[in-house]
């Protein structure tokens, strides 16, 4: 993104969102150069990366404030997942939109997020394409002895889940449908797809507690899978005690919700009860990570089979 | 890109990509968990990122491993421009394609890149789209007393650039005409767009001798206006002086070689001398910063238009 128009909607709408938190995130030198330039405390850092994509991710009619908000917090809901805080954003946006409004709109989604989660943006790109695609990196740090992995796992472990399944893609079916008056619930759901909650404090704080931890972005049964594969261990957990709305077939699925899942051992519990109840987060134990591979669903010690195992991009 | 197919197309085809520079590199943890892992040495990083699209940046029918190459080359340019060297690279890829040969291929392309620029991959995204978009983060480390901007150029500093200029569009050209039978010089131009060298060496040697720098990625007087904009001050070069293959209106004006262009003050041109003979490379000044605004193109002392500027995502 060097040339005269886009350098003037650069310049225009994008070039200083955020930058109130560039000190206080150790950025030196933000968009404008050919790289950003930033300093760091620590010694470690985190990294990844994410993209929404339209009528992937989000719907291919979504407003752009919304496509803005809604990719940032996907893809920062990872370093809190790595019991990290989030230190940088970067943009990369592909956009068939040339309309100036459209641009303005999608920044203004970008500062709401910045301003929500106080965070910085290093940089970024702005290219011209057939479709909407947003990649966002996402830098945080953490220590490489507090990083929060998938492997860490143990037999007798509980499971927890940091909120309620399902709500994002009830929100995303009101989305879709275009109805216009909306209940309160309904209302919350579409919250919940739009701005989905990064769980920065939560995250952090994990660090000193569970032994394990993912965002759930494609379904509580493949990411609480990856913990479990990586951990070489098996979990089971127990519908009644699973927070979610909607059809549980769906809602154990389904991914959109961004709430963590992990675990903790037993001695850690009681920390873990000060911990959300000074977050007001509500508590939900859905279950123990037990020997073997797998995870069994059950109701009423009656093991449930479920339809899908979760969201896959190159499934036929 | 955490499901079944997704994950075994991921552990088979891109996990260890460039895994054998993760000790030199400082990644302890890559690609696998919700982020990669890094420790640093010094305290100031940069990081920047660059999307290339399909039919905006390479034709659509490319190979996938030259899309692969050419897009983390494009991207990785911007450190040894800032004067850094370069640490590691994330990869998000939008892909129409299911093939799974099309997905080896690609990861072949990042593989090759990786060995010959000596940099391991912290991790990525795998989503399906509609087209192929290919956005890559790079960082890397320099400190901040050494970053090279675009800021610092002064009136009477030399101009100038790494290598010859309008290859790649020609390469371009050639590629697009679907010719089969290409002589030593085109199949230098394809090459030349296929595989940008990245200034790696000489970007990092730059930080002790040039005021300011910039790889063209949009022609060298826009790339070069930068320079002049940021630093308050107006360009004269010569013709006679510039290095380029084509048509000039183009090789000044269309980006794709990714050569650098930088300014060194008239007592360090003895240095750069040195550094170039050292790095085998051709010197090319091309002309000269000076006071006022924008950039003169002369030839036997008269000044030549040219009818674009160089390349814009967004004119329409």
């Amino acid at each position: 993104m060097k040339e005269s128009d886009e350098f003037l909607v650069l310049q225009k709408y994008f070039k200083n969102l955020g930058s109130q938190f560039n000190d206080s995130s150790g950025i030196l030198l933000g968009p404008g150069d050919d790289a950003g330039l930033f300093t760091v405390k620590k010694n470690d850092l985190i990294f990844s990366t994410d993209v929404s994509n339209s009528d992937v991710h989000f719907p291919k009619d979504l407003a752009p404030e919304h496509i803005a908000f809604r990719s940032c917090a996907v893809a920062a809901s990872d370093i809190p997942a790595c019991g990290g805080t989030l230190k940088w954003l970067s943009i990369s946006l592909v956009t068939p939109s040339k309309n100036l409004d459209w641009l303005k709109q999608f920044a203004k989604g970008l500062n709401l997020f910045t301003k929500s989660y106080q965070v910085p943006i290093i940089g970024g790109d702005l290219v011209k394409g057939k479709e909407c695609s947003v990649s966002i990196g996402v830098c945080g740090e953490v220590s490489r002895k507090e990083f929060l992995s998938r492997d860490g796992a143990k037999v007798g472990d509980s499971i927890y889940v940091s909120g309620s399944l399902g709500l994002a893609k009830l929100g995303l079916k009101i989305i879709t449908s275009k109805k216009k008056k909306l209940t309160v619930k309904e209302k919350k759901y579409v919250k919940k797809f739009l701005q989905p909650k990064v769980h920065t404090l939560l995250g952090k704080n994990l660090r000193s507690i569970a032994t394990s931890c993912i965002d759930i972005s494609d379904g509580l049964l493949g990411d609480l899978g990856h913990i479990c594969q990586r951990s070489n261990l098996g979990a089971k957990i127990d519908l009644d005690l699973i927070p979610y709305e909607g059809i549980y077939n769906e809602a154990l699925t389904w991914g959109d919700d961004y709430e963590l899942c992990f675990t903790v051992p037993k001695n850690k519990e009681s920390k873990l009860n000060k911990l959300l109840s000074k977050l007001k987060l509500k508590k939900f134990k859905i279950g123990e990570i037990v020997k073997g591979k797998g995870i069994k669903v059950v109701q009423d010690n009656k093991e449930i089979k479920l339809n899908r195992k979760s969201y896959n991009h190159f499934a036929s």
